[in-house]
């Protein structure tokens, strides 16, 4: 069966089919594990064979990678190909450069490594932010508001009128013109998620922050969940990867999830 | 003789030894060279052979490696390793993210790739920026001011007083507690050089968007210099690369720039 072209209709099916809408960060740790980018990529492998049927999509950061040096892009582009190919993969990379720079992450991102979406930031505009929106078959999800403390020190002002974050959101909402843009939004700042979720009622959210980072996985979820399987994407990382049992884990997030979906009215109806 | 500790300093001794405010940026593109990752290195290093006598700081721009794939991570690494001891390199990364993630970019940036310096977002806030500038013997040029057109999207919004690539200047600043952060700032913008050149008389500036964009050079470095050889370093990518003769058009925005310190009042006194 051919998949479908546009990737939030990959997530919706993709979710749809294992109940869920979890998304496993694939961010190994050299403080946890040995044998370097091979270490790594074992680990990984491991990790999406024991959660492939609570995920409904992985989400390798670049960063984890890329601190192992050259063997760690050659071991992502091996992991990705090990990646069931009814679960889209989106690349956590928040790129942001002028037009012509941005092309060629883009083609790193989409060709190179053949990724179903990516991470982008909004500072340089929208020349920038168009040439990965330009791949309609691909997800773009534009950093709106982080899950960091050091948040509040930019993303927060005034400008004048609303918040930055708000800004941004308007900013990539404007772009949206082949249905491939949703936003990062931390769930560590529930009222932030309320807030945008009021302002862009449709689209699609990225919401990391679960776990270490103490978000609040009921309140996020609550108000980032519209009825739309691709609406809701929840992020969790170390929670997973680290834990005695990441199937269980992963599944326990999966149900967690879906427990505070029972109970939220959602705006509109499920797909 | 052992180089000194900081990367201004590094990069000062670099540009007195060579009278030369000029940074070269090794962005290969596949439209024009041929051989993939192989091509770009061998390409690159031919630039690097017919250039160094100008040119004070290299500045490796990762999407144009990365997107070759993993051949390009190690393409970029064998490059590296072939840059002069003396001539700092300046990883133009462009990266953001929460802490733990930033502190593996700044792996990947310092240790996996030995890059002298490289540049960041500030969107994440302090607590982010911190993991790069923690490394106290490396530079930090955090993006203030960019060259592209989508450049007045968000970065001119006012926050609520001054515009937000102000603010921006303004958080970078105060993380400069190793004397290692700078600030990227747009050539095609002289009068916003000028602009944060008067909040932070001191703060060194890397200035892209020389040839292809456009960017007005006399007016840049004009705006830009301070008398300190850390304070305005002019960077330059494709009318070097792709010159008849790089070796001559290196030398050309060399002697350029130098003709227009000749004529530009310094603040302060050259060091």
């Amino acid at each position: 069966m051919d998949s479908p072209a546009g990737f939030f209709d990959r997530l919706r099916l993709a979710s749809r089919a294992r109940s869920s809408l979890l998304c496993v960060g694939l961010d190994p740790s050299p403080e946890h594990l040995d044998r370097g980018a091979d270490g790594a990529l074992a680990f990984c492998t491991d990790i999406v064979e024991r959660t492939h049927a609570a995920t409904c999509c992985y989400k390798p950061n670049a960063a984890f990678w890329e601190q192992y040096g050259p063997d760690g892009w050659r071991a992502l582009a091996l992991l990705r190909a090990r990646i069931p190919d009814d679960i889209p993969v989106l690349l956590d990379g928040k790129r942001a450069d002028v037009a012509p720079t941005m092309r060629a992450y883009a083609t790193a991102a989409f060709d190179a490594l053949r990724m179903d979406a990516a991470t982008v930031h909004a500072y340089h505009g929208s020349d920038s932010l168009r040439e990965y929106t330009r791949y309609a078959d691909r997800g773009v999800y534009v950093v709106c508001r982080t899950s960091n403390p050091g948040s509040r020190d930019l993303q927060h002002l005034l400008t004048p009128d609303v918040p930055l974050y708000l800004r941004v959101a308007r900013l990539a909402a404007s772009l949206d013109t082949n249905s491939n843009v949703g936003l990062v939004v931390g769930t560590t700042a529930p009222e932030q998620v309320r807030e945008i979720r009021e302002h862009h009622p449709e689209i699609p959210f990225l919401l990391p922050g679960i776990g270490w980072q103490g978000g609040d996985l009921e309140a996020a979820v609550g108000a980032a969940w519209n009825g739309d399987p691709a609406s809701c994407l929840i992020s969790v990382s170390r929670g997973v990867l680290y834990a005695d049992d990441p199937a269980k884990a992963a599944d326990v997030y999966r149900r967690q999830i879906n427990d505070v979906l029972a109970t939220s009215p959602a705006p509109r109806s499920a797909q």
